[in-house]
């Protein structure tokens, strides 16, 4: 996440106007409230200046590398995430909308967008979340699914707007690893598990079970595919550039060549497995104009609809991790309207493809760091260590995204889009399941708990805290985590933004009372710790256990001290 | 190989007498033809006084835990080459042709062997052999292959004892890792091809694509499932015995699982995917009787078999690897000659459950190695170095193994056989293919040449190596592997043993010249480099370019100092 907000804080000196606190204010000043607009104001202040460089630093190799990567690595999840939704909503949700809502949001975020690398788009949580309404809708009168869900963005717009105005987005700023890495746990299982429910849609849609079993070899060597490229390119044979060029286009590749094996002459192409699912270019999915007749709905139901939009809006204020925060979540407001009211799947904040945009414009350089041994002569190890040294950071890249968004939405493109087989989409879901539930830092703590004692580092910060400690730390995560997965699977589902969001309260109100500070300085951090971040959410938060931000996130910084920094893949989640 | 050979050594003193050697040998008694059984009396010699405790070291638990692993790793790939045989020889060669001919050769070698370890039975090379001769004779009279195939055999049998007395055994002593690496290259990448070939048939025979499907999946998910269980059991998470129980039993988890996969009611079940074939037990796959009437043969064909059993004694003769050569090789000779008048697969030195055999009887010792850096306290590397510091070497868990593979034709137990699914043993094909090519030293030296040179730690003997010398070396190798891969599928593949020979004289005569010592010492290694079996062959080899046996394999040798001697896996495979 980080990595989708500070980027130019690499290229530009650091010192950041600290104009925006309350922390430090007096009597009636004190409150956020009382003050609409001071965020906005500042996110604004400090982001105009940079402008014009944000269009004339784009002239760099870079840039175009960019903008190839970031259109595969939006455009095929949100086809992933759109099969899903199409098949559970009626056919309401479809390709041309997931578009057109990916293509609004690249638009608006590239042009207006205080921190214009953060990616905006259509997630898997937004798809769970139209279907669940759905299933609950359909209890009563489905026809009025379409207008309800108009009515749902209205009001989580309207929500947007005051969180926005009245400077609510600075409680961003208590967000700590604790909730963010459950979050990003609780994802990568429901991916895995919608990569399962597609392959099994693959039997009964096409009621073969060679094309059952078909996609599901497909989608095995799929996600093999890419996870290799991924690997070969962390590795260090061939030359950096070389490595990096395979990792960046990891997805194209295996997109083209399995795309191309399904359409294999023969027994492959005979057994006419699933394909992407289109309609005319520029058309909504449903026979229908763009805009909802929202009027056209009861008042009781117009009311039922604003918890939902407040949930929206929660969801959507967890996902949404900018530099300029109350502008952009504002901004955010003004999709999320426009795309209740044209029937779309709201837009919201993308991860990992936000910090894989930072990722894909950063010059990274890959030096050896030689550590002496007392083994005698030649026997020093050689350890690669990676340094971004720059970020380009613009507004092109995103903006050409964009409008290769809206190109696709025409009629020879769709034609290719129709091509794609659906099993490759069960591939992607395992890619970025995977990716979110293997980097996990939830995850890293088990292992870290299972590994033979004598084979740690004795620097290992991990090490200072008790064993019990950390069990009971991600035990408290997996609950959360377990909870949120369960629910999914109900009319409950709607609800999971709560859930995300108590894990907040919980870690600052409750947690600090079973552990030490120096414990959770080394299981936790804040996960808004970049100065530019926190200049925009009103500083580093004060909490119980009074500290300095260099005390936390011990195991991070001694990971990076050691093997420099991670580099962002499209199959690495970090929320 | 060199652990199926050298077990006795680790646990008795390695003083090895040298009574058996021409090397300073005078006069007449310097041919070895004239000294005939010199051999195969001092392998006798040698091994006799260890006799008793071949039996009495047995009652310990690595003996049980070996026998259940060795049957696995054992009774698997001869299915999987039986598998491919059975269709390829007109459903000659069966599951109880390849069952009878392993355990035969498992109770010959455990009772009779010198060198009581080494795993004897069915390989995918000779079902290459058997069906490729299956192609020849079906040019002319496709009834006579069983008398045919039984001359074979018996030709083969009279030439291994020709060899085993006259102490021809001796030239193994010049082969290196130049020929050694290129056959487990050779080998690997047809056993892929075996792999695919056995997917491919899944479509054909069942008739249905579903099937196919089926099976591809389930192929690749068994490979998954073993190569992630053993990578586990190589890691440093858990306790030693628990990952090494992981690693040991991986084909047996993996193959449970997987056979139960194929049988879920429901979608799997329905498809129907072929199944192990299986005919009564003890009995002929054909209606015949056991004994071939190879009487039955004009004697132009038995002529005609004359080049053949030379071509087979030729591939044992590289093939087979164990400490007493000479004993052994001459009781190769005499299994060769039942198998053949009983019309089995003539059973051969299997690679790599020799060793794989040595392996799960070695009592293996991790310990963490510490090497303080110049980085300041707490940043010492630790490094776990595994230790073999004993082997259990007995003759009961090879004894036990094969009557429990006589065990496996009894009816209840052919029963279950059939319950597997055939696609099951492409999977095996792909572990052990994989195996092969990914541990070869030619993939090694070829990534190496890949790698960016800074990241390769100083002390790598292959920098002492110009680079296109290392291009060259592994040029040839890949030379010979082509070729042999290329004949293979064609009705010359039976003479690819004579191709492989052409390797050792090729490397001893040709290739000195164009190499300097040095970079032969750094690339290459004798493939018997054990006290016991060069013992057996006669000492040390004299070369053109003379040097001790300590200046040899120089990688080898570092990395073992570094990181301990490497574990053998059934995935692993070193020729």
């Amino acid at each position: 996440m980080e990595s989708g907000t500070s980027a130019k804080s690499t290229s530009r000196p650091t010192k950041v106007h600290q104009s925006y606190s309350f922390d430090d204010a007096v009597g009636w000043r004190r409150w956020r409230a009382l003050r609409p607009c001071l965020g906005m104001y500042h996110d604004v202040k400090r982001r105009l200046p940079y402008y014009l460089s944000d269009i004339t630093d784009a002239f760099t190799y870079r840039c175009i590398a960019s903008t190839v990567r970031m259109y595969f690595v939006n455009l095929l999840p949100a086809i992933a995430y759109t099969l899903d939704m199409y098949r559970q909503t009626g056919a309401f949700f479809g390709i041309n909308e997931a578009l057109f809502a990916s293509s609004l949001a690249a638009v608006v975020f590239s042009i207006f967008g205080a921190q214009p690398l953060t990616i905006v788009g259509v997630t898997g949580l937004i798809s769970l979340f139209n279907f669940t309404i759905y299933d609950i809708i359909s209890i009563y009168d489905v026809a009025i699914y379409p207008q309800f869900m108009a009515w749902v963005g209205i009001w989580a717009a309207i929500f947007h707007w005051l969180v926005a105005v009245f400077n609510a987005c600075d409680y961003m700023r208590y967000v700590t690893d604790f909730s963010s890495e459950s979050f990003g746990m609780y994802v990568g299982i429901i991916y895995l598990i919608k990569g399962v429910e597609e392959l099994a849609n693959e039997f009964t849609a096409s009621r073969s079970n060679a094309a059952g079993f078909l996609a599901c070899t497909i989608a095995i060597l799929y996600f093999g595919t890419v996870y290799s490229l991924e690997k070969l390119g962390s590795s260090t044979v061939w030359k950096a550039g070389f490595r990096g060029f395979l990792a960046d286009y990891a997805y194209v590749f295996a997109t083209v060549f399995w795309v191309g094996f399904s359409h294999i002459p023969g027994t492959i192409q005979q057994t006419h497995i699933e394909r992407v699912p289109v309609v005319d270019a520029f058309q909504p999915t449903q026979p229908r104009s763009w805009v909802i007749d929202f009027w056209n709905l009861e008042g009781r139901w117009i009311a039922v609809a604003i918890p939902f939009g407040f949930l929206v809006m929660l969801l959507f204020y967890y996902d949404h991790k900018p530099g300029g925060f109350h502008w952009d979540f504002f901004l955010l407001g003004c999709t999320t309207f426009v795309s209740g009211i044209l029937g779309l799947p709201l837009p919201n904040g993308l991860v990992p493809q936000a910090p894989v945009h930072t990722d894909s414009l950063t010059i990274y350089e890959t030096t050896v760091k030689i550590i002496p041994t007392s083994e005698g002569e030649q026997t020093e190890i050689r350890r690669p260590i990676v340094h971004a040294t720059a970020v380009v950071e613009q507004r092109v890249s995103h903006l050409l995204m964009g409008l290769a968004l809206i190109g696709t939405m025409t009629g020879p493109l769709l034609a290719v889009l129709h091509t794609m087989p659906a099993a490759l989409f069960a591939g992607v879901f395992f890619v970025v399941g995977w990716g979110s539930v293997s980097t996990n830092g939830i995850l890293h703590k088990a292992i870290f708990l299972q590994r033979e004692e004598r084979f740690i580092q004795r620097d290992e910060p991990l090490l200072a805290v008790r064993r019990r400690k950390i069990v009971l730390y991600i035990g408290l995560q997996m609950l959360g985590v377990a909870a949120c997965v369960a629910i999914s699977h109900t009319l409950a589902a709607v609800g999971f933004p709560v859930l995300i969001m108590l894990l907040i309260p919980l870690r600052i109100l409750v947690v600090p009372r079973w552990f030490t500070l120096h414990e959770l300085q080394v299981l936790d951090e804040f996960t808004a710790t970049n100065d530019i971040v926190l200049a925009s959410l009103g500083g580093m938060p004060q909490l119980p256990e009074h500290s300095r931000a260099e005390d936390w996130g011990l195991e991070r910084r001694r990971s990076e001290t050691r093997h420099g920094v991670h580099r962002q893949r499209a199959g690495s989640f970090q929320v």
